[in-house]
């Protein structure tokens, strides 16, 4: 504000000096920014955090972002609504939480079987994938962009193995979402429970399993001290986090702060996937080291074919709800084709080579 | 400039009102850089101009950024010199190019059999990599910061097929650096030759093979056109460029310019591995509909791990040159180990789930 406040002191004496551009340009924004997350909440908590830090140092303290978590606005899924209607200036969430509202929104955060998080970045920033979500958001007066990734999330946490599809019959499991819905397809009973519940929930065997994210954050709910088998993933390979931007809001900043508040927001969401990578990998050390026993599955071949054609025909369904579904459905498959081919040459060859060695 | 010209203008009538640091925070600053890379080289070069435009832009003109390609400095591989000597402020290469100069240089860009971008990332960002980097970066007055990843680079062209150790024996090929070595331990000829004569080399049998980088890049080179196996990678898991900066000039920047241009360059760096995704993506659909005879082939188990021990030999000789040599080897090795036990149950178990689907 110190500069601010001489620019006003200036402004009239020195007015044929300084066109009011540059006046404006000094001035200090204020954003304020809800997040779903609640307060210290890991990972996606510290991408807010250090987005605002960036865009704070590098305008030279001109853009401030003031964070609200859940425990103040106590709205953790009305962040949509509250940057709409211009409460708050930005949010930070993930774009399917909105899908009983707009249901395009629920293409953006990661699909069952879908993109890893290079190839859906690649699709956001290289293909179509920017274009069609400011689509979706538009007639909302918001803009979106990536809000960090949390890379590929778990299978989840069994008590009991799973063999064949007879195994999943009548399988209460917690999984929210389009994927509780592919799980339906197949048989298992989707459940939502309140996170503090669920640790309960799965040792007295109120439920049989539980999906949560992955190992950093389901280190902290403990279910590595009561579940048998830990599986892996297939149903949110890529979690990408959201910020959303009242359109309003971001029309007031002058350009140089519009692209440090974009580019801190890319870089602080490439940064929360590495971030993911470090915390995972630590994590996954100290549960292999305490819980020697627990074993790593992935769902028998029957089980995978069967849940991803129960996952192609709900696709097709929400593809055929309007011509913009069409387009993303249609665009996001076309790119994983093409993607996942070169991926299966580079990256897999790789880590499958590295895994035959002794 | 034009604000520059403005506060000179009022300098000695606003000295009271205009702190010395104030003023100096409104100079504008031009640093000039370097870069390996001929004009318009794709995707390293274009690497360095977002990185350019983006500082611009942030500092809505008060950092600008010269970019110098090969063809005006007329030394590619004479970078780490120049901005070490301070006649260029900044450098764009790699770093293990001058490990003929400073060994150490070596680890920085991407070691065989070592860590994935994503791996690698965390290692340099959130583990000790930045800190080992600088230590050897810091007795030459520079600072190095990534550059770039390509992701994994492909095994190379090769015009006879690789089925035992035996085929390797002699067989002439187009590897420079590190893996080059480790290629001549198992029986390999490595030769080195220039990009432009690398294509009739391989056509008239002068070589046996060719390693170059991916498809992106290789196809401009058409070696499709006339090798039969293109193999998967081993030896550059992924090859990180290198931004340099001479220590002076750095510190010649006010804080907030420092954080931009950090910025930026983290940006564009993270940027350049998700575009080397969607361009190589694009080119081996292009190369796979244009040639669908090419085979792509993984080296056999045994001609795997005689690299891998060659490798591992090659790497303890290195780790014992000094005490700096040592610690950068273990740092990597033990994050490479936690890490890839994660990258296993996460990516690589997803991957292979769904190239078991039909």
């Amino acid at each position: 504000m110190k500069l601010r406040s001489v620019f006003s002191a200036l402004t009239l004496t020195l007015a044929t000096v300084f066109t009011s551009s540059q006046a404006v340009a000094e001035e200090t924004f204020t954003l304020r920014l809800a997040e779903t997350w609640g307060p210290n909440f890991p990972i996606f908590g510290d991408t807010t955090k250090s987005m605002a830090r960036m865009a704070e140092e590098m305008s030279n303290g001109r853009l401030q972002i003031r964070i609200d978590s859940s425990n103040r606005h106590k709205a953790p899924f009305g962040i949509f609504d509250m940057v709409k209607a211009g409460q708050y200036d930005m949010g930070h969430s993930a774009s399917y939480y909105w899908k009983g509202k707009v249901p395009n929104t629920l293409f953006f955060t990661s699909m069952p079987f879908g993109m890893t998080a290079q190839e859906q970045y690649a699709w956001f920033y290289y293909g179509d994938g920017m274009d069609l979500m400011q689509e979706v958001y538009e007639p909302h007066n918001m803009l979106s962009f990536p809000g960090g990734n949390t890379g590929i999330q778990m299978g989840g946490w069994f008590n009991k193995e799973i063999n064949s599809l007879d195994d999943l019959q009548g399988l209460k499991m917690r999984i929210p979402g389009f994927a509780g819905e592919v799980f339906a397809e197949v048989g298992v009973n989707p459940t939502n429970i309140a996170p503090g519940e669920l640790y309960t929930a799965l040792e007295r065997g109120t439920i049989d399993a539980v999906e949560w994210v992955g190992p950093a954050l389901d280190l902290r709910l403990g279910f590595q001290q009561i579940a048998d088998y830990y599986y892996t993933g297939w149903h949110e390979p890529a979690t990408e986090l959201q910020f959303l931007i009242n359109k309003d809001s971001w029309e007031k900043l002058p350009a140089d702060l519009q692209q440090i508040l974009q580019i801190a927001m890319r870089t602080a969401s490439y940064d929360m996937l590495i971030m993911s990578m470090h915390e995972n990998a630590n994590a996954w050390a100290s549960i292999q080291s305490d819980f020697p026993d627990l074993q790593v599955r992935t769902f028998p071949d029957d089980v995978i074919q069967a849940m991803y054609d129960a996952n192609s025909k709900l696709l097709q369904e929400a593809a055929e709800r309007d011509d913009l579904a069409r387009r993303i459905v249609d665009s996001q498959a076309e790119y994983l084709s093409n993607a996942r081919a070169y991926t299966n040459i580079s990256d897999r060859a790789y880590l499958n080579t590295m895994a035959e060695l002794e």
